[in-house]
């Protein structure tokens, strides 16, 4: 079985270009240990379960259309919600690319799976830089926009466990379709790049991301207000770009007055063999 | 500063063409939390520095020569021995290249640093397959012989202490140079990596990875006591590919009859930023 972890984004700039292999985000996100787990069987009819269910999944459907050989149904385990900045489209479609050429012995390279990922991804409006994330692990600083074959990046040292709180879906197409939200999006961003590249510690996460989320005008007033919260106890909390959702550290008692929080790990491993 | 963990191969089989990117190892390896701190600065001359001390170090130094624009000082901190199997050539190469281009502002991919050190190890004769497993991270399986990014890797979950015992240090190249040796290498790492796909599990690698060091005879009468040992004390334990070095799971006390062990953590992280 294949796992593919969850990828969360603290702040990003993006780069659209007609070729879906040169566009992607700048950024600086990080891996979770929780994810999607993939299994890929022979089926009379080509279907895509996830958690139990049939799912219409284009962004999972477009890579069995290149890679599957013959009918086949695609199991996902979904530990993470979708449309809430978890990256679980781009883990659903890495880990199908690399559980198909498993199961039909396509013999293709690691990282050609990866750029097919990737490029579902773009064509489909469901992400930009989750599958780069989670095709190295880590906490990933993400330093040109492109697919994972071309992908500048560096790889962080991080040991965390970190609380999130899910309040809601955003749909990162719908942000990106506004063409003035993108303009300032892309101008903050890398704006927020440039300084964590300056001084790439953890910790600075936070105060970026905030200042990332307010600028862009992102973040709504209940998020500003549970992350007060979470700061007014001693600890740190950030908006997960894009889902009205917050990941935080040390935060897991104040988010619990706000809703169900759950706990992850920021892990260094990316898609992997369980 | 950029870490490169080391990376333990525990069977392999060999493949050289004249393209160094098409050159390589099949077979199992891991990284492991120790390894190499490459740092780079401005100097009146190039040199580079290992533990203090100027080296001749053709592997990294063919790095320098393909993308330093100036002179540089590259301060290289081991914490492993260099010849023993702990792919401390890959590392200081993928490590230094990373920096270089940092340092240069050169912008070139990651994937793109990687294969100019699994090229740089593949010309020298220093290693085959330590920069994949560096480049990706965890405990990799190589299903291709060839370069990072056009690398068929599996990598599996696995989260273990093991302790490693030193003797002494075996020429990677000296061994590849006898052809019936690589042949023989060749034909029986190949069965083992069959073996270990059909059953991908941490436990198996010990028992393989000693069917392929007697079989291939390069294990000595020395490294086979101590497995024995190890094992009559209820441990696992193996040769390291290619050194004098044995590798152990819950073995610590009896390789400390044989000489001074040292513990490190298989970790799924591959080159970072610390």
């Amino acid at each position: 079985m294949i796992f593919c972890p969850g990828s969360i984004t603290a702040f990003f700039s993006t780069l659209i270009s007609e070729n879906p292999l040169l566009s992607g985000s700048y950024g600086v996100g990080f891996t979770i240990d929780k994810g999607v787990f993939v299994e890929v069987e022979k089926a009379e009819k080509t279907e895509i379960i996830v958690n139990g269910q049939s799912w219409d999944f284009p962004t999972v459907q477009y890579v069995v259309n290149e890679l599957a050989k013959d009918d086949v149904k695609v199991k996902i385990k979904m530990e993470l919600p979708v449309g809430c900045g978890f990256g679980m489209s781009g883990a659903s479609a890495l880990a199908t690319a690399l559980s198909l050429n498993n199961f039909f012995e396509l013999k293709k390279s690691f990282i050609e799976l990866a750029d097919l990922a990737h490029e579902s991804e773009v064509i489909n409006k469901t992400g930009l830089g989750d599958v780069i994330c989670q095709t190295f692990g880590g906490l990933v600083v993400r330093k040109n926009a492109c697919c994972p074959s071309k992908a500048a990046v560096e790889r962080l040292i991080v040991d965390v466990n970190l609380d999130f709180l899910v309040l809601g879906k955003i749909s990162t197409e719908e942000v990106l379709k506004d063409e003035l939200k993108r303009k300032r999006i892309n101008e903050v961003g890398m704006r927020c790049l440039e300084e964590f590249i300056r001084s790439p510690e953890f910790d600075n996460l936070f105060s970026i991301a905030n200042r990332f989320s307010m600028e862009t005008g992102l973040i709504d007033d209940e998020m500003r207000d549970i992350i007060e919260a979470v700061e007014s106890n001693g600890g740190k909390a950030a908006m997960i770009m894009l889902g009205k959702a917050i990941f935080a550290y040390n935060g897991f008692d104040v988010l619990k007055e706000f809703g169900n929080p759950f706990k992850a790990k920021i892990t260094c491993c990316g898609v992997q063999l369980v």
